[in-house]
């Protein structure tokens, strides 16, 4: 957890929920499929699966951001859930096509693959937490999405082990998740979360939530398996 | 608040949301509607427009609850709501019916009585407090129906200027509320309020709750308003 | 219905709509609240009491936008609501606020206004028609304001009898709604219902969709009202 | 499909979409763990886990009648969907406990099992469909569970290679969803979704539907194969 330490703070309500699940924590940010990104041996076919489903996996995430906005108490927090919506729809499902074009993989292509299981049961769950709870419940399914990618850019990227340059066909998906621009996205995610935190009585909810970050993270486990499976590893 | 002491106790989560709107709960269990019950001068007509979108409420409330066993975490919460639901559909709704036919009154022609926009309001009022929030937002502005009628049913009947036997026509609508039955209606809501406030952070979330409680009541005002404004009060 | 005929095509689904419940649709666009407007005669304070409640009604109308977008089941679907919801409260509800100032109240003093039950009851029956139906009960309720609004500004323009220049202080409402601007946001709701329309099964679901139409519409008509009745009229 | 011609109508709107993906279908009702039942030779370890993530499965099954009700445009709607929710938690939930204690397993063992990500997946599509769509999509997502029981039950049964007696531990198993009083489930799931197609626009929607019904089938596949994949098979 260490390496985290600069993005998300100890302290901070999404901090405290990665604390009540380290096991999960580090199975998930840990994962052989990171692994084989850091050093570049992923097999190919693992990493076009997940950039398939993730395609697919976005478009639920966007639809969550929404449920988020509707389920808003304030004008700042449907600006917030909005403003999310509007970059994952029309930024980041943009770049995700163009990146993913560079693989050889089209738009076309992505949306006509089958949904995988593993990234039915992570979305689905999260909006079910959405919908059966509150816009904390939804946050917490979130954050180990919006958090986690962070936290292994971060370690990633700092790694000196990390291989660099054209012999890692996976530095540029490294570089996103370490770059300034998606720092931001974390640390707006955290601070959103504890304002929230406080409103909804994230403290005396603690237990509840901590068992819905870690559901929500172990479904994050099975989406990296999911891109290992279809490699036949 | 003092008459009913007995059934809301003062210090169950309940009993606080009363407090904490005064005014509010004053003109909903003591509105005029209310009034003219008791000494009998309510006009039929008033009555009638009530007892029937009386009908029209009670399908949404039952949707309410329906809402409410969908946004279940434990079988407990599920099984206290689906009850409800099952009450409410099965046996509330078919004694209201059989209680119109005692003032001329057949389902069919309520089932097409157009919704007043008062009962509209007040009914989606609480159905998007539970899509909103969760399970305790919806509880909190389902409250001033459930724990107001059987407040004002338990004064009603304790008071020495209601107007008793064959002189009253809302005698029996009073003796329903003043019962035992709906009594414990009364203690079960509370109690399981009293359970989710603790699970749900209740205590942090006291000003929001007390909010929507306090509009769930000033909804219920106009409910009573819009059966005296139909007989041209 | 003949001056709407321009903005809303007689055999588009919405037309169908409207040509389906003549009654309340004429009280709804021709409602003396529009005609003061037209004529400057609209009392100060019902147009004062409108405007803070048209606030309220904003923040509950993009709510509606982004559950769209959550029950979306295309990209493209996602992206119109989306995209609304965008439009709302980035751009309309700050362009409401300048407008507000105009009129001397400020955001904060909206904010504070306890919102009409004539407003809960519109705001909340479009999301409960969302909730309980899919995306085009959903569009079907919003419809009467989306288009409604754009139907009097087409018609108030056009009339002759429209006062204008600075003898009418309404007369920036009326080119708001008659602007091309907004004609396009009425086109292409139109259309994004038309297209529903064939895929979610409207022609087998008409006389349902009427209903809900017809009841929005009916509410919109309450809404005009509270103007009035603010100001005693 | 000709096994199951008398449970499911071929000209039932379920009956045409089990012939939209017969693949699918037979996949899942003839799956290796269904064999296994049949002959007597699905390993313990296999049906243990299955009978435990049923428990899990039945709790958010019953959340999905839940929302049907809630749902629900008319009475009989929401007395059918809070008939089912009712049967499921009070009857069928008690009977799955029984019938568990004696494979000993106790109702808080299998309520402390992690619910497995192909029961996540299953329910929370199911419960999805319900909130992105109408009351007819989230019937088409919950048919294949609760008609293809009936259509397994009625084949083993009827199968004389059904190995029969004290030497088939699934021989109950078999029985329950064999018998008159599951039939007669069926046989109203069926008539209900009937008379939904009609209300809803199901045969323009057919294809829509059959996509739900096909992925949910497929997500049943993957929870039998749960089952023989906890058993190391």
């Amino acid at each position: 957890m260490t390496a985290s330490a600069d993005l998300v703070p100890a302290g901070s309500f999404c901090g405290r929920l990665i604390a009540a699940c380290p096991d999960s924590w580090t199975a998930y940010t840990r994962h052989p499929f990171v692994a084989g990104m850091a050093d570049g041996s992923l097999p190919e076919p693992a990493f076009r699966h997940y950039l398939a489903q993730d395609y697919l996996f976005l478009i639920h995430f966007a639809r969550a951001y929404a449920l988020a906005a509707h389920k808003a108490d304030t004008l700042d927090d449907m600006r917030y859930a909005a403003g999310t919506l509007s970059a994952l729809i029309d930024t980041e499902m943009k770049l995700h096509v163009q990146y993913c074009a560079g693989w050889g993989m089209t738009e076309a292509e992505m949306a006509a693959v089958p949904e995988d299981p593993a990234c039915v049961a992570y979305t689905r769950f999260v909006l079910d937490r959405g919908h059966a709870g509150d816009l904390l419940d939804l946050y917490a399914a979130l954050a180990p999405c919006v958090v986690g990618y962070g936290v292994i850019g971060e370690r990633l990227a700092a790694d000196p082990a990390t291989l660099r340059g054209e012999a890692n066909p996976y530095e540029a998906w490294i570089a996103v998740y370490a770059g300034e621009d998606y720092r931001e996205v974390v640390r707006n995610s955290i601070a959103q979360m504890d304002r929230l935190a406080v409103r909804r009585g994230g403290d005396a909810r603690f237990d509840d939530l901590a068992c819905t970050f870690r559901q929500a993270t172990d479904l994050e486990v099975g989406f990296w398996q999911m891109g290992l499976d279809a490699a036949g590893r």
